[in-house]
């Protein structure tokens, strides 16, 4: 199996509602630094897994409605609670859909798997892998 | 499949015997990094893969008995060769041992899998993964 | 001249009020990678800068009370912008009273200077450093 | 499933032919940090997945003819696009026929699989894992 | 003193004439990641030793000539051995020229110092500082 | 000024006496990710600070010596606290004099300063800096 992988960031607002999550139950905020990695079972006649540039672009578009906002106000996560996990995924299911949808140009048609990763500092991250 | 990750480290002198370890048969000594890596097919109702608080102090007590530690000396690894993947694989059964036993909660019991990685150096990192 | 430095981390909420600051200027956050230096022209007898217990807890005491916490609300930054670079120095103004109040113990009553850092992301961090 | 992993690097020019490569056509370069795994069911008697200094070797004897060269001009990539994927394949074939040969000793020939990844800067990475 | 750092990178070809190189002397490449580190004795009433967006800006537009290409093709350095200090110094005076003439705004007519640093591997790195 | 940085490592066992080390008193071990950083207010004639093969070698040389021991043992450290502080002197002292003495060629003789930062973990370090 072939990956890929490039890196971008977000700076988000949130809060954590219950018991568990303790004092991040107020609201505080997160740098994610997210990694998203493609995987195909076989290189294109190029020698890619997917076209970077594109791949790069359709994360950077999935960022974008995030990035500098206080993910409470966002109708979208209404009655969510936005744990890294749960921001995993929700990048996942937009490069899921990119790819599908031929965002990421043929290369993305290919594609076996995604990976997204966030850390929220030098000392923890949370991913999401899944088949496509 | 999700996942999160904590980090911790250790600083423990050992001595490696056996010829194919060359130089690090005499007591010398090393700073791991350890990555501890929770993994669950879904996230529980507060969007968590596992109870990240819990899952730290787990780590914690499971290298506090090694930490400034001569591992020569340790009767638990009597006869043992304390390589990096070894270690890799005593700290994996003691945070199996945390999840099977309660000490990481409701969600403890869900995961999936357990990734424990060792970094001993910027060049070189050893790590054992298995389901639970 | 010598220098140790340690690394701790808060989660924040804040907003920064300022054209000049784009989409920043909403309510957003950050994870800050706190690194604090402290330098000293002599080691002293046990052959420190510092005592490294001391420094770590009084780094984590200015730390604390910022926390999972909104900046924006926090009387003692009233009317102030909480930039990287003001953060830098809110800690740096910390450390140094720490280190006059004989918080840092003996040793910290000989630093020549601090730097305090923050990374911000993988990409940017700011720093405040002067001597004592 | 235990993993080592290696680090070296090598440091090349290259171009890459087609349109999808956009300003990369051209003649330029990288570094490439490269990160070899190597991965078994079990230790060996010496608690090894594989003896370290033979898997380093083996990895530089592979990264040697390619550092400091312009592969463009190698007969061996004649009519290649030299991709950070494609050449993650390369290196992992060294690496496999090195194992399979015997140059990774006894604990190579039991090797379950192996993975190299190559860094091409702060925020790309590719990685190329398959069963040996 | 303040500073707040970016980072930013390039991929280029080059050859080093002079014994003293070594292999390095046929053509090969690197990635640069570079790191530009501007320095002010006070922050602005922003709050800020400069305005990030337009250091960002700068150093993109001082990168860009050189990004994906051969630098022994580039009229600019004839004549010229492109080590890493020397690359270092060509983006130190090209910022030094930006902040001078006014491209990063107000802030860049205040700044006492820059640095800028170029990482060649994950153990090499160069840098060069000045005041201005 | 210009400066050159090279990244090695050791990995030692020893013991710090005295009360202010608390569990750092008994015997445990470190791997120091050590970086040798050497400065030039002017590049020489092939545009460089300090031929860093030989800069590379020289720090090689000191620390070869003290790889794999416990520093307890080592004649020269008899009587002395083996704290990251005091190795940076030690390892900053052996390039002075290698400088000094020659062996890293005629551009040792114009460096006019050194730095030598220890890594201790991922969250400590300590370096020393001085003119030559």
């Amino acid at each position: 199996m072939f990956a890929v992988e490039v890196r971008d960031h977000i700076m988000i607002a949130h809060s954590l509602p219950g018991e568990v999550f303790g004092p991040a139950q107020g609201l505080h905020g997160a740098t994610f630094v997210v990694d998203a990695a493609f995987f195909a079972e076989e290189l294109d006649a190029d020698g890619l897994v997917v076209d970077i540039g594109l791949a790069t672009q359709a994360l950077a578009a999935i960022l974008q409605p995030l990035n500098y906002k206080n993910l409470d106000d966002l109708p979208e996560f209404a009655g969510k609670t936005t744990t890294t996990e749960f921001l995993c995924r929700h990048v996942f299911d937009g490069l899921a859909k990119a790819a599908r949808g031929g965002a990421l140009g043929q290369g993305g048609m290919r594609l076996a798997k995604l990976r997204v990763q966030l850390h929220e500092s030098h000392t923890a991250r949370a991913w999401y892998e899944a088949p496509l």
